[in-house]
């Protein structure tokens, strides 16, 4: 029971009921969060991604809208979640050709009454799972090897930043 | 040129534009496709989820449904896929309490043109957001770590199983 | 146990985990299936929706184009129901002017593997729902009295029909 | 034409079209509403959803998170509603055993420019839908009974509470 | 590069990536939009729909709600546009039966920190597409001439109204 | 009468009931759609969207993403249309800078018991939309000028091939 303390899951009423919590009474404030997902690949095939000589489509382009329609309708995947109104999202990349691995990250803003960290982790999750879907055909074990949140500011638990783990 | 080979893209047309490919011609099969993602928390956190006398609330059940919802739309999520008549659907969870991971699973079964990786890793993704989503309140740090396909059967290019990388 | 041989609730698992059950091995047949709904309200309001001359707009055609849109969304609403390829639909309204009393009732078609009365039951309730929407300003008592599957044709399980229970 | 006054359907304007009204110059205020539904089975149907010796899915649980879900698309539905940012969701229920009754309750809040019965009562229908979904392999003649607004308050017209009708 | 600043394309940030511009530090405003499509077709084709002695279904009035429907779901279709809270939906019609013309407006009204142009332009289309898939069976060669942005108001850019060109 | 006869509006039953036909008794053959829509705009406009020295974003991606997205929810922007499978999407771009024009072309194939003109009509129509919507912070004049069926194949009214107008 002081676990439950420690371990609070607010989308569960007393009876362990599950519920989107009640938010009517925050004020908004302004927040932003980035969530990261880093997808693995085998060096030439992230090579071809990048070469637009080799691969003439545009893989990081189509993964970057998926991640912004996806993280747009945020509420409608992830049950417990509030619809908000998201004011800015942008998506990018950041490819290391040479281990072959290529990091999406998610921006997220929005004036709001609860955080919109759920809205970067989906859309940077479905730009890397694009990415997937679009290289599949050359390489059925590209990973999706850690998705995480990796900044938080705004609303009363102040500002979070994940330390780096390699 | 002969790199091209070895990577086909097939969601792009001969002038490099997105496309979702044309399956007309193929006959359906019997397709099966299984996509796991690793969730990787505190132990405490997942001894909470899993002893229902500490939290009360059913994290692995609302997890499940929003997995098993979210693949029924992946056409709406990955751009460039197709609109599949999905047969079977199911998401299963291996927890490991010591280790403080989570393992989700998602199969997908269909008679179609075409392979449901997509629908699979959707699905396994899209259940791992909902548990982070759950218990972020308790653990901030919690990662996504393995999200790849495991298998894969029906359809021209055979079976695929994924080797243990571990 | 015996019990549970009674009462097949095949949305679950023999873990009891709430899956998609795989309808990989079935054959498609015609399946219809009819749902109704009966919607409550005092004399007056009802006579006003049926006399253009007082209320002009066209409350019984919005109401079908909602039952018609919602019903063709049903793998959305319902958790466990599988995506099916709808063929027919179609929203009819029974109004008794002097009880008070618009009957709904919606049709479906369709040729699947499984049955379509969730479609039916979706379509009759969102389109009363509607009704309710469009006269709520008049009458907030307005009630839904009676949504039920009232026919079922096609699948082993052969026809089902609803006895009159008035 | 007095009849008119006594029985306003502001989803119409003047020339009976249907509008979305417009709220640009309502003052956003603290809005609730609760929306029942009685489903009606079986007693041994209800007694089995209940104990979960006998049948160890858990229908509820899955019936509280479709009600919620479809709550949060509302507008969607109910083709002249305003989109709204829904700030609370619950779906409760009340099983009365013997008598065979589930009343499912759904209660929603918003700081918002106009009501939100509607979510409230798409939230209680699509639940108690679920719940025949899920139970509808052992008893097909489960009906839903009695869905109407329980309780209103916020917004001008005032508070509203549906007195009880048994 | 003088050029870019005539042209300025707010859709893309500085590396000329897709994103969605941020909007945080904007005010909401009262916005007004009004866009207008004109569908043209064989005169006869269009007295037939205003005849409703001729063919008594209501094709504007589904038309109607198929562009308020869709105008709702603005964000969904223009990927990189924000999700705003719509307070005023309408879709006119102004048919010239001897032209064969029928003129579609849609009227947008919000609260917001971006204009509603793309609400607007979306309910038009998807109104004017509507009465395309009404009346095709009738006349395949129905056409959609001039879509574009009648009016605009409210937003730091003031109002602008397009002027006649016929 | 025989007017009706020559105006056949199969979206209506025989009271003038919007419905969604029944195709339960019809064969799937193959289908093919092509429709087409004039984006006008300024002549420097469309060269900035061509050279990418200049606007570096890619508009024509992201509008062709857009369409091909859209086609997919035809079922839910038509509503009296079917939910097909479609197997087939692509959306080209044929600019002349010259005359600021910009056609879009969207080919939709399926195999099914009905035609894929409405998918085709919404890919080029949403296709365009986001055009417009990239483009007009720096041209609010840009109009959609020519939406129409271009092109029809498959199914039992035969081929359609519409003549150029111009």
């Amino acid at each position: 029971m002081s676990e439950q303390d420690r371990l609070p899951m607010n989308h569960f009423d007393d009876q362990g009921q599950a519920i989107m919590v009640d938010i009517c009474h925050k004020q908004p404030t302004l927040r932003t969060a980035v969530a990261g997902a880093l997808v693995r690949m085998r060096p030439e095939t992230l090579r071809a991604i990048l070469d637009r000589q080799v691969v003439k489509g545009d893989v990081l382009g189509v993964a970057r809208l998926a991640g912004i329609s996806a993280a747009k309708r945020t509420d409608e995947l992830i049950p417990l979640s509030h619809p908000l109104a998201l004011h800015h999202l942008a998506v990018d990349f950041i490819p290391k050709a040479d281990a072959g691995t290529l990091e999406v990250r998610c921006t997220v803003r929005a004036l709001e009454r609860t955080g919109v960290e759920m809205e970067a982790m989906v859309g940077c999750s479905v730009a890397a799972l694009t990415v997937y879907d679009m290289c599949k055909g050359a390489d059925k074990r590209i990973s999706i090897e850690q998705t995480a949140l990796l900044f938080k500011e705004g609303g009363k638990s102040g500002t979070f930043r994940r330390e780096e783990t390699t």
